[in-house]
This record gives structure tokens, C-alpha cells and sequence, in this order.
């Protein structure tokens, strides 16, 4: 067929334009149908793991979107850096950061920082049971539409947290309610919440290849 | 040695919290190592690939990222969906979406909108070629921190852009400038070209258990 065609002097150009159309209207059907099939109006669970750069920045675009619909979010930071991120900057910025209503972003930052620079893990189980008692209530606050609680897997990891409560306190949510989760390593439990899981795969780092971390890029 | 510790009256508890200190002492100074290592300081190139969700939400977490540091950023869409993205409409209200200097965010769309909703592929090519002439000037543009190329693969994957002008943009850009580049499919041109690769993995997907897509998390 391909042949023929060419000897009719039809070109390739024309033949991949045809054969696109034809690729197109098939997906758009397909897209169209499976639109069709899903009706569901629900806060769902995301779960946004795996050893990749890209979790937390994902987070934050989620509540960047959410923002821009007019919503009011909540922000839990289970771990934060030794620098302070562009992205927590810039909504301080704008006075949208507080504790409950009527900021748009309801913020808590857990205490001791980068846990990698602690060795104290009663400190750090102290500020993760202060930093839980924040996400309990925004997870309980019906205004708030999308809450984000960056970084949670470590505290399952380090068992500052345990699994059964943090999946009970999610599944409890208000229906409208949206929840993301960061964090490398999740435990299965957190699969099995999760509507939505995407790993990340780190397949290459600048990091490694020399490139310390920068502003705007990292932090 | 853990029967032996048992034996002598220490809990598994204060067994864990030992390992643990040990864990982040090690931990620690393996960072800090890595820290040292990575003394490089100029801008990088993501890519950020695979089928999962988080793709495009991450490359505007850094976006907005860059912006809290007061840093210029550039934004081009390739692809844009049937919604308005909270993302988006969140810039266009703060005023700072604009052609050119001195719009913190330099942003074109491209004119089609939704490639599956398009079986007309000269039409997608003349608005792919006024886009790709758009970013060209960006990646030229050494005001610029950050260019965020959101959904560049199609645009080579459908053949309206060659992956070798592509690719010879990018690595002419000033040197201080990081690109990050979004979407499924991308060619081997791209990771390579890449310091950073990211693939997401589609583990689950709230789409394909009936929800349908939602404001605030999907646009």
C-alpha cells in the first residue's frame, strides 16, 4: 500500500499527515469515550513517590492550580531544607500563608527542619506529632479542597508516624476534599489509598553529574 | 545481638531510635560528601517524561519556584487542554503573564489547543513553528532563569518540530539559564541532551476508576 502510494506519487510527508489524521480521529475517540465513562465528581488521594526529582514541585503546582481556582488549600511540610524554598517565598509574599481561615493557604512547617541533619529522634517524633496535629485538622476542615502533606513518607519511614492512623485521618476526609502525598519510599498502605499513584524514576540527576543544588531549580 | 539487648532490658524501641541515630549520622555525612562533590553552579536541563501524572504540575512547581526567588522565567505551551489551568489563570490575575520584559512570566500558548481534538496537521504545524519561535527567543533571552518548554514532545513526536533544531537551541542558551522540558514519549535526543531526567510512572490513575477530571488537581 505504502508502495503503491508513492508510485502514485504521493510523498512520504503526505503519507504520515493522512496516516496522523486517521491516528487522531481514533484517540479523540477513544479520549471522547473514556471521558464518557467517567462521571465520578470525589476528592481522590494522589500519591506522588519514587526516588525521582519532581515530587514536592508537582505537589505544589497541584496547589498552585488549586489556588487559581479560588480554592483554599492546606499545606503540612514534613521536611524542609536548609534553604528556604522559592515556592513557600513566594506565597509568603503574597500574605496568603496563615494557620486556618481565612488564608488561602493554610500552612504548617514541621519544626526540626531537614531531618537528615538530626539525630535526635524523640526531638524529631515530638515535632512530628505537632506537625500531624496541624494536618488532623486541616483534614477535617471542609473549606479546604486540596491539602498537601509534603514529605510524609518519612515520617512512616522513621516511624514518627504509624501508617494505620495517617490512612485512617485520610479516608475520614470531607468527600470534596483532595489530599497529595510526597515522599520517596510510601508504604503500600499509601498505594492502596491512593486513586492516583505516579512513581518517579530518577534516571539521571544533575546532582551527580556535579551541579550543586540552585535556587529556582532545587529549592 | 538483638536477643542479647532484649535480654538486658533495652526495649525495640530504644533499639530502633539507636539504629536510627546511627542511620542519620551516616546519612549525614554521606550528603555532605555528595554536597561537596557538586560544586558546579549554571543551569540545567529536566526533562521530565512518562506516562504518569505530575509531569506538567511539576515543571510549574519550579516555575513558580523561580519566581519566588524574584528570578524571570519563560512559559511555553504546546499543548493546552479544553480548561483553563488554575496555574495559569493564577498568573493572568497577578498581572504577570505578558511578550517580553519585564512580564515575570514570557508566555505563549499555542494556538491549536488540544492536539486530539485537531485531525488537521498543516494547521498544527504553522501554530508549532509560531510557537517553537517564541521559545527560540526565549532561550535566547539571558534575562531569563528558567524556560519552562511544557509539552515539547508531541511537538516531535507528530514531526511539527525536527528534534535536532530542538535540540540546538537549548544547548545554545545563555549559561545560566535551566529549560525543563515536559510530556510522554520523548526521544532518546532529549536524554541525552538532559541533566536531569525524571520518568512518572502511571501506577494508578483516579481517570480510569471513573473520576472524572477535576479543577484544582487535573487543570
Amino acid at each position: 500500500m505504502g508502495f503503491i502510494a508513492i508510485s502514485l506519487g504521493e510523498s512520504m510527508d503526505e503519507q504520515f499527515i493522512h496516516a496522523h489524521a486517521q491516528s487522531m480521529l481514533q484517540k479523540k475517540a477513544s479520549v471522547h469515550a473514556a471521558i464518557a465513562r467517567s462521571s465520578d465528581e470525589r476528592g481522590i488521594v494522589l500519591l506522588v513517590t519514587g526516588p525521582g526529582k519532581g515530587k514536592s514541585t508537582s505537589a505544589f503546582g497541584m496547589l498552585y492550580r488549586a489556588l487559581g481556582h479560588g480554592m483554599r488549600t492546606g499545606l503540612v511540610q514534613f521536611i524542609t531544607g536548609t534553604h528556604t524554598s522559592g515556592e513557600i517565598t513566594f506565597l509568603h509574599q503574597l500574605g496568603w500563608m496563615g494557620q486556618g481561615a481565612p488564608a488561602p493557604v493554610d500552612y504548617h512547617a514541621m519544626a526540626t527542619g531537614c531531618t537528615w541533619n538530626s539525630t535526635d529522634w524523640s526531638r524529631d517524633k515530638q515535632a512530628a506529632d505537632l506537625a500531624w496535629q496541624q494536618a488532623l485538622r486541616m483534614l477535617g476542615d471542609d473549606q479546604l479542597s486540596l491539602v498537601v502533606l509534603d514529605e510524609l513518607s518519612f515520617m512512616l519511614k522513621y516511624r514518627y508516624l504509624k501508617v494505620e492512623q495517617v490512612v485512617a485521618a485520610i479516608a475520614a476526609r470531607p468527600a470534596g476534599m483532595s489530599v497529595v502525598i510526597t515522599g520517596r519510599d510510601a508504604p503500600q498502605e499509601l498505594y492502596a489509598l491512593a486513586d492516583t499513584v505516579s512513581e518517579i524514576a530518577d534516571v539521571k540527576h544533575a546532582f551527580r553529574q556535579g551541579v550543586k543544588a540552585q535556587p529556582g531549580v532545587d529549592y
